[in-house]
């Protein structure tokens, strides 16, 4: 048969195609693609004048600069208000965080005092109220008190509590600085919603104990060992003030709290019924001196403004390499609390949150805040809400609590002495509702099995392991899923859409069509690599021997569509050398249709594009047509 | 415009295909995918009638079953001849190599007479010779070492290292019976090369003791440590007897095994100058009885065949888990070896190595072997290439190989009482070259940047850490390259090739033209997930911004074509909600082209496509289309 005029053409242009694939220019290097997304995110600009450059780099590290032009009467006074709220949930859940940190009352008073007034001159978000917060100081305390014993010498357990605050607020930094916003989405949903169900249910045993009145507890944090602990109390005699006052209190603020959120309008009564419990319980055990009858009370609370602690700081401890650890784990922890917190309310205003200078801002508050006896602040997620539904425009709300924190220190720190202990424990308790999170769970589990299974696996992690094996299994559950769908070995039978030049998988489109002695496989991986490439190697063979049997015209062409394969390694290399003999051994010809830039390049370097003859095309249908034409050339005389 | 009649019919077709893409059957879930992958790979085809199924069974798991069809008197002639320069290397070798394992003499030649003769009849290689190998050696006795102090009782380190070998051969039976051949695969080419010529270098430095006659030597393997020890040694005056003896015989062999590299036909010298060093070298001590100027020697090696060893066994140790530990890493770094060696051989014999099946035959001839006074054996690299090289032809050279063993062990042994220590030094050293592969490394390097950092972290970890770590780094370096492309948060510009409907990275093909007002984006990651969602989200909004500035003509359509997207996870559905609110925002209209199954499945789910208003096709053309008429009608009256 002779081709006529126009199919001579048609093959012209189609040859003149391949030649495209094969002679397209040389792809950059994944190593220079690094270096380059590294240098351009790092590396500001360089088209604009340097002076502009300074005054834009300060106005980018202190978005306050930008409010002269924009702020207003009426949003300060906005922002008064929702402060005002928000202090008098502050104070008490400052202080009750601060036990769970296993320090000082007041230790929480000042991590509510500096940090939220380095954050409102750096951050960028409006709504996000800084200070301790619940999951952050139960991961301190548990992992600060492996390296020093809290009972034998609490002075150096609060040296170390600073320093791991120090380098905490370091790595912020720097991951903020070199624009690692992205470390921060290492951890998945899933994880996230599993570690902070976990955290919430471990530091709600941990409330048992001063629920309870109970002297001798368990240092260990996992729910056996507390509950082992627990049942060992309360064989002895327990006195019931202690459970009475945090109970009836308890019972309180969730009232006030759902009344709150049936009506939105009642938003404050939740938001002050920790104070209202604060003070009624200080004035009923202040009254009835039930501290004599076993009621165990706060005590002494030092007041005055943070005092400095840059010499309390301490760098020559042998396990500094310990503490730097500690530090890089509650930093990325605090990182995701904040920036989950400050993304979902910034999703609700509509505007976006700078993940990098977030980064930089929680970092450098918490190095100021190491210096002034704070230990590490982040964006509470309770707070933040509350700060949200009173309507505060700015961030400069976190400045107005500040004021009141401070004035609280200097005024009030003397009559908070009778303060019952069993009431702070009541309100870290009413706070964890917020952070078991079930319907998100319940969704997961719905989109996802794997990302259920790290939820899952760090809940479970946290509460019968200890903290940190928590995050562990969630952060690796995590890769190692990214892993089995980038390595998983899969393939597909691809088939021609009726009336179109388009293949696609036969399975997700029914009514696509097979040529007879034709077969077309697409990869499913993105890579064809050492951990994957004999394995696919095999399953082509399986099924191309399958498929003789399966309809009756032989197989002799083989379409390897290779869309979605970003790389290939010497092993994926080597994997289709063979393939390409085993099936030339069986009479099949191979091609190979749409290669990326990188895979035909690496395919060009080893030649084994030499090896397949040149059978190389832009698409599958190019590659089916170059096919047919063959077969249609060998079958006619 | 009023379209004409083969328009709306167009345009109808199309839509119908835009049908397609939505009504897609529910795909099969990664879970359901693996659970599918599992059974077919672990249950065997339920096609077969049981007693077939039976025999099938036995004849895999023992292919010496086979021959006796296909066996010939004429192979057996070939596989003496290959077999006898084989032995002539391998009773050196393995006394060599046992005292690298801290083991004495006899038990390299245990493990080179029971192991091989199992493997014979169950293994699927013909020309790999199995038997003991320098690197498991060495990192057997370096693991093990750190348990039992072998100063203190070598009794018991012995029984611990036997219990190893009983554990390493368990897993690997384990896995090839779970057909989990991958796992040999997850370790990359690079880290291979890598490891093995930084273990071959802290081999060579472990015989300087032998070599120099050193008496007090570091017990510590890496570089650094053994070089002081070195040092130190040499200021004490040493014996110049051991390092002429060993010196000479190393040139000698190498000089040996030059000319067999030059000429194919003198192979044979050099297989068989380590034995004829070992001859010559005991009777030079033996005559001038040069022990007794100092010149160390072998001493005793029990005669006889391999005792029991059954109860040296020790499951009742504290460290089990720790002997279990070693045991994967020595299970899965000798299957590496092995199965690297079979299948190069393989490859140049032109058959196919079955991985499932060599891992249970590896695993079960390790498990008789710890039975048997045996430790881990494997395939070995330097006495395969003689075989192959001497031209066997089945796997029953190892069996003949195994008998000289056997004889040497009931004649021979004393007769190597004189054999200087110094020479089993300069036989491991003479094995050494082979292990560093500077070609392969070089290859690697032009390649693959990322391969080649695997590569030098193994060799670097394995020279200056230890062993262990060495191989932590080559697996973590493979992972994160794999990790690192499989998530690269990647987007390229797509244009139409001319004369087809073909869009293409632009990049890649010059010739391909952008159609103004419109941007087609391709992701090259695999997965949009928590993982890189956020980055991708912010780099396709700077890519339009950065657009508007360059053609006058504003963008009005994106075009993002999802084929290469395997998955995608809670939050890249979240991220592209976020891009199509912030593209709405700019006025651009966001569409979706040939999403894959699982992809449309999980858009559709969370109800994104009705978000989209329906704009998801099965092809960026069909997707092209539909914009250019919305532009047409938009701009016509």
């Amino acid at each position: 048969m002779v081709p006529s005029a126009t199919e001579t053409c048609q093959i012209q242009a189609m040859n003149e195609r391949s030649q495209w694939v094969l002679n397209a220019p040389e792809p950059p290097t994944l190593w220079h693609e690094l270096v380059r997304l590294l240098r351009k995110s790092i590396l500001p600009d360089p088209t604009n004048p340097p002076s502009k450059l300074v005054l834009s780099f300060v106005k980018g590290m202190f978005p306050i600069l930008h409010w002269p032009q924009s702020y207003k009467a009426m949003k300060f006074k906005k922002d008064l208000m929702a402060d005002l709220t928000l202090a008098s949930l502050c104070i008490p859940q400052s202080i009750g965080y601060a036990t769970l940190a296993k320090l000082d009352p007041q230790y929480g008073l000042y991590t509510s005092l500096v940090p939220p007034v380095i954050y409102t001159v750096m951050g960028t978000s409006r709504e996000i109220a800084i200070g301790p917060v619940a999951v952050v100081s139960l991961l301190l305390s548990s992992m600060a008190q492996k390296l020093e014993d809290l009972a034998s010498d609490p002075i150096a357990y609060r040296k170390l509590v600073l320093t791991i605050t120090f380098f905490a607020g370091l790595f912020q930094a720097t991951f903020g600085l070199l624009r690692m916003g992205f470390l921060v989405d290492f951890l998945s949903d899933g994880a996230v919603v599993g570690f902070m169900g976990g955290a919430a249910i471990v530091i709600g045993l941990q409330q048992l104990k001063e629920l309870l009145g109970i002297t001798y507890f368990s240092n260990k944090m996992d729910v056996v060992s507390v509950m082992k602990a627990t049942c060992r109390s309360l064989q002895h005699p327990w006195n019931p003030h202690n459970f009475m006052i945090g109970c009836s209190f308890l019972s309180f603020i969730l009232i006030a709290r759902y009344l709150g959120k049936r009506n939105k309008k009642l938003f404050w009564v939740a938001a002050i019924a920790p104070l209202i419990s604060v003070i009624l319980s200080t004035l009923i055990v202040f009254l009835m001196r039930a501290d004599k009858h076993g009621a165990k009370i706060v005590k002494h609370i030092q007041g005055g403004l943070n005092p400095s602690s840059l010499h309390q700081l301490n760098f020559s401890t042998p396990y500094l390499g310990e503490v730097a650890k500690i530090g890089v784990i509650v930093a990325i922890v605090s990182l995701t609390e904040a920036i989950a917190v400050g993304r979902s309310f910034a999703n609700l205003r509509g505007y976006h949150l700078n993940g990098n200078k977030e980064m930089f801002a929680l970092g450098f508050m918490n190095i100021v805040g190491s210096f002034t006896s704070c230990y590490v602040a982040t964006g509470s997620f309770s707070r933040t809400a509350v700060n949200f539904t009173a309507g505060c425009e700015t961030a400069m709300s976190n400045i107005v609590m500040a004021m009141t924190v401070l004035l609280s220190l200097e005024l009030l720190t003397r009559l908070l002495y009778y303060t019952p202990t069993a009431i702070l424990a009541s309100i870290i308790l009413s706070a964890l509702p917020g952070l078991i999170n079930v319907n998100e769970a319940y969704k997961i589990w719905k989109a996802d099995k794997l990302d259920f299974l790290a939820c899952i696996g760090a809940f479970i992690g946290v509460m019968f392991a200890s903290v940190e094996i928590g995050l562990l299994v969630a952060v690796a559950v995590s890769f190692a899923k990214v892993l089995l769908i980038s390595i998983q070995p899969g393939i597909e039978t691809l088939g021609r859409l009726p009336g179109t030049d388009i293949f696609w998988d036969v399975n997700q489109y029914p009514m696509a069509l097979k040529t007879p002695g034709v077969l077309i496989i697409r990869l499913k991986s993105g890579l064809l690599c050492y951990a994957n490439a004999n394995f696919i190697g095999e399953r082509i063979m399986k099924l191309v021997t399958e498929g003789d049997d399966e309809d009756n015209k032989r197989t002799t062409y083989l379409v390897l569509d290779m869309s979605s394969l970003m790389n290939i390694d010497t092993s994926g290399i080597a994997s289709l050398e063979e393939l390409q003999q085993n099936l030339a051994a069986k009479g099949i010809e191979l091609a190979i249709a749409s290669p990326r830039w990188q895979v035909i390049h690496n395919l060009r370097l080893t030649n084994f594009v030499g090896q397949l003859g040149g059978k190389v095309f832009v698409s599958v249908a190019e590659a089916m047509e170059a096919c047919l034409g063959a077969q249609m050339a060998a079958t006619s005389p």
